[in-house]
């Protein structure tokens, strides 16, 4: 059984329309010959609706009855999409995440898969039908509906994948593919052809929203390539892989935007042993990310700690700060929100030498300093003023040759 | 423990305010000391999008996806109650039908309760907890999400104080109780302080919106007594038990007009043993409820045969009986769907004899021709034209002396 997994984002079932669309395309393919496994998000701006109703609310909603209301989104979408298929003379079943086992923890809306039960998926595939899942939730161990978070979607997606030991994974999207940057920031942007895991990976947690990070962890782990495609066209899209063979050797394949970010800097810490834990631990209880961490070597005996977190995180981490200053003595605390993180990604850095410079370089020219820096193996990120991220991304794109030349 | 379920329909819930107001009235009430079990609709409006969606992708959508579909609308409200009342510092907790194993039959759009498991419920009242259980819907044996048909959160509300042996069970609607008739048809109807589960029956079977007749059925079956009661103030509501002292003893207690219906003649039927089976069999496995039969003696050999439906089940039950037809020869079908049901209630008729010849007499008055007459113990049905109901409904309720002498 050839099974083929393929994930519809919110904007591509926005409509009954563009539902109809999707299942047109779905027969097209089963038509073909293979098992096919749908996921589906939300309808677009459904999931936004559920969530303002909610916050409407409470500022802060209980977290269980939180995921509950947002997986209302996909079990419409999910059931529209059935009927469509019915409609048209295919089998079709869908499920929802706890009727096909798909088992997270409890950390509701950012619950982890633990495990998906396939027999029920593999039944229904071999007689016939195309099996919808709906994205983005599962249950925990006594029966609770948990959320996979944002574009969670694509972690169901690959996940199904991964668990089916699927032929292809196909994320069909609103983009064409990968870019070298955002289109709606640099004009000059271009699709990518082919990309590592790694790489991937890196733009993911540099705020490239055509992935979530979650789902490059998973797909990387389990190694299932990817094909992220447009689902109002038929271009080729962008591959995923563990190793790809490039057209063209880049030093950079791209530069990433993320205007999401939030910066602490906690002033006069205690130069000792278990500093960072204290801080770090009440954070990483309440499933904050950190992004960015600069620590400056230790004047005296006190150092200066700055990081990033995503602006949804802003005031629970400034609420759990202002309760650990209260330990240290002559510590402050400083935030910034009118920020944006630029970054440099691409393998090709790793046998590359200069490429921070070359970054440093461009920005000063444009007169844009640079508020943080951090690095790893192939990508470099800089935080600048909100105000200038865009241009910065532009003249980093233009710099490092990545300018579409037919714009 | 003293249960208490309490049931909220869509109009009661039908935006954040009011969703914040049913968690004032519930607040009020648990402090009092009762264990609470709260029923909820989905928000008013919201299962007509649902459904109105269904319905752009297909004319008849494929039932299994259809009950998924419609159960996500009371899965919002229940999860927005929810977070209103944690919100609020109550402890609160929701279930969807599978999660509190609410088990029925598979007769999707329209299924029956087959049994409930209480004891989740239990843990959580114990506990402390408000518990929240979404109306409408419930669990096939193989996890299929089904639903109950419209007005189904009676059903499960009185369900659930029939399994949890409730102490009370509370309908909280957007009208004040039972009226003597429509007050949007009716000007001069009164509200009912008293009621028999007999009554109530024939009046929700007669076109009475307040509850679903299988929700009267199934208190009438648990004598689980009802109040039916506005959520949107604070009056006595009406009472529905098993026997009810009456403050005034009147013969009729109220007149109902039911709109939705459909007739079908079938003429030129063979007279034979089984007919009635060959006919109504195939609509009975397709759930269509048959309401009046009316059937002539025999003509020769030949008998005709007038029943009415709902007027979503005319284009089923057309198809059906055209496929019948063509058994026997020379019969025909007529149909007509521009009629409505006329009836007079009460308790009273059983020893009152007069009845039928005063409401006879009365529609003659008014020039009003009757086309189909039905009786039963306790209530007289006649099929007039759609355009002749309002009329014929307030000279019943004038001639009846059941007018709001206020009015």
């Amino acid at each position: 059984m050839n099974i083929i997994v393929q994930k519809y984002g919110g904007t591509s079932v926005g409509s009954i329309e563009r539902i109809e669309n999707v299942a047109k395309r779905i027969i097209r393919q089963k038509k073909r010959g293979d098992s096919l496994v749908i996921v589906v998000s939300a309808m677009s701006g459904e999931t936004n609706r559920l969530i303002s109703l909610a916050h409407e609310i409470a500022e802060c909603p209980d977290p269980l009855h939180y995921d509950m209301l947002f997986a209302a989104g996909e079990q419409v979408s999910i059931a529209l999409l059935a009927i469509a298929l019915i409609k048209k003379g295919i089998e079709a079943r869908a499920f929802l995440g706890y009727q096909v086992h798909i088992v997270t923890d409890r950390t509701y809306k950012k619950a982890r898969i633990k495990l998906i039960e396939k027999s029920k998926i593999i039944k229904e595939l071999e007689a016939g039908s195309v099996v919808i899942v709906a994205g983005c939730q599962g249950v925990d161990e006594e029966g609770n509906i948990t959320t996979l978070g944002r574009g969670g979607s694509d972690t169901t997606a690959i996940a199904l994948a991964a668990a089916l030991n699927a032929m292809d994974c196909e994320i069909y999207t609103d983009v064409d593919g990968v870019y070298t940057s955002d289109p709606r920031i640099v004009l000059t942007a271009r699709k990518i052809d082919k990309l590592t895991f790694d790489e991937m990976l890196e733009m993911a947690s540099l705020g490239a929203k055509v992935l979530q990070i979650r789902s490059c962890e998973l797909a990387k782990k389990y190694c299932v390539p990817l094909r992220v495609r447009s689902s109002f066209n038929n271009t080729k899209g962008t591959y995923i892989g563990e190793e790809v063979k490039k057209m063209e050797e880049r030093v950079i394949s791209a530069v990433c935007i993320d205007k999401d970010q939030a910066r602490f800097t906690l002033l006069g810490l205690p130069f000792k042993p278990n500093i960072m834990k204290e801080i770090f631990g009440p954070l990483s209880e309440r499933s904050i990310v950190i992004d960015m961490i600069v620590q400056n070597p230790p004047m005296g005996n006190k150092i200066n700690l700055s990081f990033t977190v995503s602006k949804s995180d802003y005031h629970e981490t400034k609420k759990i700060l202002k309760k650990l200053k209260s330990r240290y003595s002559d510590s402050a605390i400083t935030d910034e929100q009118k920020i944006a993180k630029i970054s440099v990604v691409g393998v090709g850095m790793v046998s590359q030498s200069g490429v921070a410079h070359t970054m440093f370089d461009i920005l000063g020219k444009h007169n844009i300093p640079i508020k943080m820096i951090s690095t790893s193996e192939i990508k470099i990120s800089c935080i600048v003023d909100l105000a200038q991220a865009d241009a910065a991304a532009n003249a980093l794109h233009t710099g490092f040759g990545l300018d579409n030349k037919r714009t």
